[in-house]
């Protein structure tokens, strides 16, 4: 068997040299539910799918007893906040299952971004600590110096120094192929415990994006979700010990490589 | 090497608008042992048996030292149960080993089911649940509300709402390749502990087709299965207190996303 | 990359409907051990060398400092035993290092034999038992009754009545592949305790081949090594504790399935 | 999805029978380091990346926040040390990632490195030993006796001898290929704990290479490294005691293959 992957167009998009936020599953959902709650709240239009058969092989349960497939999807929203900017919002219930699976999707994802004049990449990811955090700092990572220090500026954000530190799957991958094809590319990763679905990282991350592109949405739903958790886990007080994180950071403290 | 499945047809068939049901391999054995009950009680024909350079490089030994290569087989009864059905049994010694191999042989059984003209298609699973179960609940997804809402009159069984759970292998898959092909198609999945082949989930899984499949067939032999199942388990303490079951539920507690 | 299998012939050999004795590595190296013993006392002349790119990506050393590649070796004696047959002796370093290797690599293999006039397969393995055994029993699985039981006439020797316990590897899957092209094939397998080199499980394989083919070979070396490792297993006391072998046994008592 | 190398050049060099010296990331990083150092220090000029789909999907972060995407570099030093030989110098960030990568990766090396007209290989890497080391000694292996023999001369140095122990991934397949092609090639191993990137194994790895190869670098920043290492093992008193390296050592006590 070829393993394929397929975008699907539901419409034919006609966007004006949008950006693009990536939020596909990762550490503590992080990006997910950011995207979703932009998605949900501006009433972004879904106009394609990719299908892969580098997904898990399964399907998942809805809340009234139908399946869903594995998937990404892409929405748009034209005249995006103050800057009018067209945005395209990725997001999905899988990655790719294997390393061939995420190299062989972000190459797709980056040949059809350049099909659509995109011109500016976010990625969201979560920065997974392995313990609880008050406040969750968003870092920075980039294909383009300038593109950083720009985002640098905005309150509760630095600029990620972990020499040799890895940023995985579609996040890390879509900076490198962004580079190749002339697209400036940014990753913000929202500091996670990484043991549980995170909506305080993702409020911290969409207080980040607002300044970054002047917009604003809701936040109530991700406060009663914040609050939620909190609750939740003060009943797992194991919770708070878990030790490993699921982030690949450097072992800076024992290298010199360079 | 390319790597192939085939299907080998031992007798062509003429059956009219079929119906599937699916018990390979999986959690509990619930599917299989099913499938096996009716085929043996009801002398179904095998009419196709399916090779794949995807099962796992072994052979299993018969009770006679003989050996049996790996294989999913299909067979049919003709005139089924009280509506006069035609119905394809699909069971086997294995599943795809890896991903690709799974995603790989659900694509070729979509494909047979649909030359075959399958009408509809009912995949047979265990739930699991990491504790030891009094009585079985069989819990009902797919990919048709109808379906779903037909199955679940059915006395002992649930509407499966654990948003985000996912249903892996040929079970969940076919699902979704049915969607695509317009062949409904519903997962039964029977609650199991998950750490040992389990006659009486098989059971209780049994006495919901009866109802929905208007047959019937001889019970004694499960229910001495069940009886010797409980009597080894009683001299097994410790399989009462295995605490990881193999089933994939969804982290519903710490989830919001959707 | 298309990774590949070559058989390199270093001669071209003619033989009379020669008998494969097949002793690759794997639990306990029983196999293996028994092959070296028989190639290094008979003179057996190699013939052929298969090198794979399924083979895991390392070299060996040997007592000089020089390297090995991973390989499996053709050997050939003519007239071998009181029946006068010829005999070829596969051996090696490696297995394929994946399923999709160990497949790959059996396909190649029973072609080879094919086009080689082979009538008889015996793959030699072992049966890993988890426990100290004073002395390995030979048991038998194969493709053809009565190949089977006339080896089990042997003394020393049953029939594996393991039903559903699989045979992993080269030494499975050249009975099955072996049955897809009319040659007889039988697995011996040599009782070990699994987590040690075994050479008592191979001397006791010795003493069925003997009998199964006629023919002798001394028998020192291999009692030497046999002393040697109980007195090394003397200093290791933990061996005798280890619980879990390698080998695939059914769960026997916990299953129904037929 | 094909997945592929390709090396990317930056200059067309034109070298005198080149040799090469190897230092990927391997155990306790000792290859790596010692060829940053030589490039750092010698001002060796990069002529070629290796770029890969074999390559773990991700990107590591620089000081500044930019990423970097996995890569192995060449460079070279003409008219090297007291000789005036021409030398490639091979490092990167990073393998192939899973067994076919390394295999692909190496054979395109081995090709490119013939092209070159290289005359020469030495592979360097580290021979994890578990426990703490006072003086890491200097292993040798190779595909030419007279190369290993020339080598061991060299004080600190000792040919390797563990029969049956392997050498991986491209410091090992690079001895093998290069065999095939009729280059010399030898490995030079630095004993090294295992568990930590080591600048004590590669300053000795440094002190060999001296004499084999009649060049000098400053050694202060090594030395440094040094101080810094034990430093702060001093105060991760538990390194001492991890007691499972990653190197694979042949289980030479219960041996006897051969």
């Amino acid at each position: 068997m070829d393993k394929e992957n397929i975008i699907k167009e539901i419409e034919e998009v006609q966007l004006d040299n949008p950006i693009v936020l990536e939020g596909l599953p990762g550490i503590g959902f992080v990006g997910k539910i950011v995207i979703d709650q932009i998605v949900k709240q501006l009433d972004a239009v879904k106009f394609a799918e990719l299908q892969s058969d580098f997904f898990p092989p399964q399907v998942t349960m809805k809340k009234n007893g139908l399946v869903e497939h594995m998937k990404n999807e892409f929405f748009y929203i034209k005249d995006f906040g103050e800057d009018n900017q067209d945005v395209i919002l990725l997001t999905g219930n899988s990655q790719g299952s294997d390393f061939e699976g995420q190299i062989s999707i972000s190459k797709l994802l980056i040949n059809y971004f350049e099909d659509l004049n995109v011109k500016r990449i976010y990625t969201l990811g979560g920065l997974g600590t392995g313990e609880m955090i008050e406040k969750s700092k968003i870092f920075i990572a980039g294909n383009n110096k300038e593109l950083i220090d720009e985002i640098a500026e905005i309150e509760n954000t630095e600029i990620r120094k972990d020499e040799g530190g890895a940023i995985i799957g579609a996040s890390g991958l879509l900076l490198y192929y962004g580079e190749e094809k002339g697209i400036d590319a940014a990753c913000l990763m929202g500091e996670t415990p990484g043991f549980y679905v995170d909506p305080n990282a993702a409020k911290e991350m969409l207080l980040v994006l607002f300044k970054l592109l002047k917009f604003e949405i809701d936040l109530q739903e991700l406060n009663e979700q914040v609050a939620d958790t909190l609750e939740r886990l003060s009943h797992n007080p194991q919770f708070g010990q878990i030790a490993e994180p699921q982030v690949q950071k450097s072992t800076e403290d024992l290298r010199y490589i360079g």
